[in-house]
């Protein structure tokens, strides 16, 4: 019998890899997308579609509202930055503490429906930028999600129960693509855009939309 | 200037006492709750009166849904347990990861409101049924959040940003009664039962309305 995973699935592109990766390795995947209050909000319904052109077992979107907090420019009236982002600093389309969020949420789904099993999307380029992209935080995450949970705590008796996979670890929005390509990928059903206009076209200027055509363009 | 705190606040009276003693320790407390489909949604109705008497500076109530996720008495229709759960198993009042996400939303509020300090009212009656009541789990949350956080990256020269809360950690039942009095509390604005009536009666017989009467009987 397969086992079960659950993976974060945003309706980007780097996520629809995730998934498609996950399914190869041999995962029953469920897919958990958040709706957080993001500006870029069309994306849930890009995750649906990836979500049922994969066939996943099930498709939860769970709902957080993290425009009570603010200090994003995802979660807020803040602009989002175009055509390019100081590099070397955290971008203000940060979002406080959500990747750490996403898989606490991750978490209790995988731990209800007996997965050990938990994918999500971060990537080389992201943790550039982002604090809660970064290997270190994942694999600390992992830690603290053993020491979380009754499934971890009862299994701990020399080993961890839950795994955290973050396969696009070390690659670049070029591997991407090709990874997704390889793997089946219609990049055609994600959106990347942080900032899309209220009928969901890209403004092709944010960082999103930059990496996202970066990522095809070097691509033959 | 009094340095910010965010409070996890339940409605509850161990979480009430640790929003006096954060105030008592000179913090300016904005206090969290968390709406998540719990049965006992009326905790929420105290959580606003316990909020207001303090005069906190601010209360915020998130929504996150976690029937949809469920596995819990609390958030399913799996009934309560009543007179007495089964010593040393992990009641089936655990909800998956809760406190890992209470913590991840507290630490998000904190992170977007320039705050450090974030408190939790786990004490030492609770760890001996829910993992993540535990010390260690609270020491291994603390870590992870100065990984995924701009601001515990951006302090990370050597000492860590965020820190968690747990004062009630050693106390008994009664100790938190006590310390409370000491504090000022009024209990009367509290509530514990898992399993109200629809007009907020107590049901007197699920396990925190028994730990709660232990608290009292015992004080003088």
């Amino acid at each position: 019998m397969p086992r079960t995973a659950v993976v974060l699935l945003s309706g980007g592109m780097d996520s629809a890899v995730v998934l498609a990766w996950m399914q190869r390795e041999g995962f029953d995947c469920i897919a958990l997308s958040i709706d957080y209050g993001q500006r870029h909000r069309i994306e849930l319904d890009c995750a649906r579609r990836v979500a049922a052109r994969a066939r996943v077992r099930e498709h939860i979107v769970q709902s957080i509202d993290l425009r009570i907090v603010g200090a994003s420019a995802l979660t807020s009236d803040i602009p989002v930055p175009k055509r390019g982002a100081s590099r070397g600093e955290i971008p203000i389309t940060y979002v406080p503490a959500r990747n750490l969020l996403f898989l606490s949420c991750a978490l209790g789904l995988a731990e209800a429906r007996s997965a050990r099993d938990i994918a999500i999307g971060v990537n080389s380029l992201d943790y550039s930028g982002y604090p809660d992209c970064r290997p270190q935080f994942i694999e600390s995450f992992e830690r603290t999600a053993n020491l979380a949970t009754r499934a971890g705590v009862e299994a701990l008796k020399g080993q961890s129960w839950f795994k955290v996979h973050a396969p696009l670890g070390s690659l670049s929005k070029r591997g991407i693509v090709e990874l997704g390509r390889t793997l089946g990928v219609d990049f055609d059903l994600t959106i990347s855009c942080y900032d899309p206009s209220p009928d969901g076209l890209a403004c092709l200027e944010c960082d999103a939309c930059r990496l996202r055509a970066l990522g095809f363009s070097s691509t033959p």
